[in-house]
């Protein structure tokens, strides 16, 4: 009868798992962390985002987006947290090296694991939503107007942001997002409860939707990018090509080059 | 005085309770356990439902219901965390099964206990808001159109959705619940904080509900069914009777057939 | 330089504080907590409430009385819930008595202090959003209709509602209610994270507002009465007098029959 | 490998950093963490309140207003809660140094540090929203009116507002903060969770501005004044100059004098 009792809180050790492997090579298995938690976040991300601009208001607001973004972080570290630190985000991972938590060898590891996680999540959130999308837009996929479905997996800045505005946004959002998660880290001053880290997180990445977020999608993270294949599809449903299309959840340093 | 000094927190060992009794049945004990909580997770998310369609846009939003449901599969594991488990879902206690946390002989009770609670809970939600319903939609009850109210119990694909999304929908649905489900638990990598892990699962559902949900109402849980007492009122008040209609909150391998 | 490192929440044991003083007597300390903590419970409520009214969409929807509720709850508990358990409700001081956590002789000064601390707070209410009010509706207090303030302090039943439909929804939301109130605190099961209590206290009803609310106004209270002074102020003002209107934030027993 | 496996959370003690210093002085360490943190909540606050405003609609509504501040307090706890202990509200250090645990001496460097970090707080966001303001009321910029930007920096009474309730809404909400920041830290009592102060916090300033927000804009912190520049560009831009224009999130003592 003792396997009623096993709630799903109380995880047993493997053993009695119908099926157990291991990943032996550290590189491919904190790579593969990293992909895994990097698709999550982005599939959840991405899904609102898709979900509210192809509902019209029917199926949540603006806040919905904060918190599936917020809520997918916290996810995402608690499916990566202890393999590979869950950055999910070159920046944070830039950071990390640059404070020395993390070998710079493993960089462009950490940087290709999320591409490739967040090319894999736009994939899959086209390919969920792309009834939904056809439906909104009306077969009439474009980058801007009053029925763009672009914006869903890129973020672009508001027509009236200059390129200086612009870098003071991107800078300001990804430093806001660094120092608190510093802050929130640091065990000798206030950090985040042991434990709830994950949550603290999300309710930051949150945070940052609500507060630093209109003037280009609160683009904080240089890893995220959009599939070609979904541009490739777009453009075969009518999407107007252009370079920004090739930019995703926002390019700390790219976009506003790519802005000119 | 000491009395006084009880909190409902400091919950004494039952002695001093005025009537004790103890279920010795194992069987009967989990089955109860399922039963109640899974009662109690729908009570809480299809009244939230019901609110939201019948007081139209006046008693809350979208994001209401997916605060509904995902606290309320907080509460339900509350109530029965440590007696059955709180599974709460066929899907989940499939995969239970599957990875050896649950012995298989336990599957049918956990099923039919899960379907039990929502079908009691569909009934009393059902009541509970009949008048309610009954004003919205001027007694005229529908299963689509504007003042339509089967998707209070049910959940509908969109319009727009094809036999493939909506496998696609489901699957990554149910797989995304379960993919987080297990990282929550997971000892060895970042868990859920112990103590707190139905209000992470809550969340998990919430985040669900935000990202995933507008293709086919998050139906991402194959115990949940109307009851066909409401479904056959519902047809004295005009219901269009349809094979849908005996289906409820998301059967995930049911439904894309029934829809042919 | 100690005392700058004296962060908020080390609290030192009051003997550096400016003033002292204890009260000594059981009975006056206890009524004075529940007093103190409805009082607290009922402002931020039914303050949420009154914002939400006399914005007119400008300062909150629906979700921010649940917001305002749950977590005025929450704080109410953090007041004084090591002093009298924090019930704020005659039905939660009932169910205590009822299994024994407190003494009955103990009930009339629990819902004593429970009834004057909401009616300290509706009053507080009352004077700080009295010009809101006033703005308005134009100096038009009335119980019923688009402008009705009325239904900021006390609650009523939909007007589809019918008298058994009244019960069951009265019984429904404070069986829940009392429901997961023991789950969440009982420690042989899978209780609220220690320490968390109040939040998962606050959840709860946030919960209940959000799925059995619009009935009747989640009325699970009945140690909410509204007070005779600003009955009698509404009065001068316009009101429609009514018996309804000394019924306050939800009467288990007392509205049906009152509705007659 | 090992730094593979330095997540986030495990934070070293500093020598595998990069670049590590130290400041000896106390007065300067305190003074800068109140100034960081107070400047961490506001940057988050006024942009929440920037965004919402120059969205109209599209970019979050008044809940996310309460939840930027809310959480914004969060942040700020967590970046100086053991430092200085993130006061970040003169009403609230004059409180403890009235209560014994900050010693007078400290309290104008505290209050000299907050006012300098929510002054540079409404500059940072003043320029990051320029351009969305702009464009928001056609270059336009007013204290009053349908296109009014300057609430963004400062709050304003409802044109309803007599001085007493003015007096009465400060008063009462600034109370209603300490009662329950008190409450939350006193560890004799029900205090907030080990560790979960800094949320506890950030809820309870959610909380107020749900239910004690509308009538002036919960302005409970004397510490945030607006930037003269900021102002002087408004009136370069077409602003009606006034003497509120220099109060900013709410000035206890201050407004209602000025109002005369």
């Amino acid at each position: 009868m003792k396997d009623t009792q096993n709630s799903m809180e109380e995880n047993q050790t493997g053993e009695r798992m119908a099926f157990t492997f291991r990943i032996k090579n550290e590189y491919f298995r904190v790579g593969l962390a990293e992909t895994l938690c990097t698709f999550v976040m982005m599939t959840f991300g991405l899904g609102t985002v898709a979900q509210v601009v192809t509902g019209g208001g029917l199926f949540g607001d603006y806040l919905s987006i904060n918190v599936g973004f917020g809520l997918g972080v916290t996810m995402g570290v608690h499916i990566a947290g202890k393999v590979s630190g869950a950055h999910m985000n070159a920046a944070v991972s830039f950071t990390m090296c640059l404070f020395g938590r993390l070998g710079w060898r493993m960089f462009p590891l950490y940087v290709a694991a999320q591409m490739l996680g967040s090319f894999l999540a736009a994939g899959t959130v086209f390919f969920l939503y792309y009834e939904a999308m056809f439906h909104y837009c009306g077969g009439n996929f474009t980058v801007t107007g009053p029925r763009a479905t672009a914006g869903i997996f890129a973020t672009y800045p508001a027509p009236y942001l200059s390129i200086p505005a612009g870098v003071l946004d991107q800078v300001l959002g990804t430093a806001m997002l660094l120092l608190c998660l510093m802050a929130l880290s640091d065990q000798r001053n206030q950090p985040a409860q042991r434990g709830a880290e994950p949550l603290a997180v999300g309710l930051l990445v949150l945070l940052i939707g609500v507060s630093l977020g209109s003037n280009s999608g609160y683009a904080i993270n240089p890893s995220v990018i959009c599939p070609p294949e979904s541009s490739q599809l777009w453009q075969g449903g009518g999407l107007r090509s252009s370079g920004q299309a090739t930019t995703g959840g926002g390019c700390l340093w790219w976009r506003p080059w790519l802005e000119v």
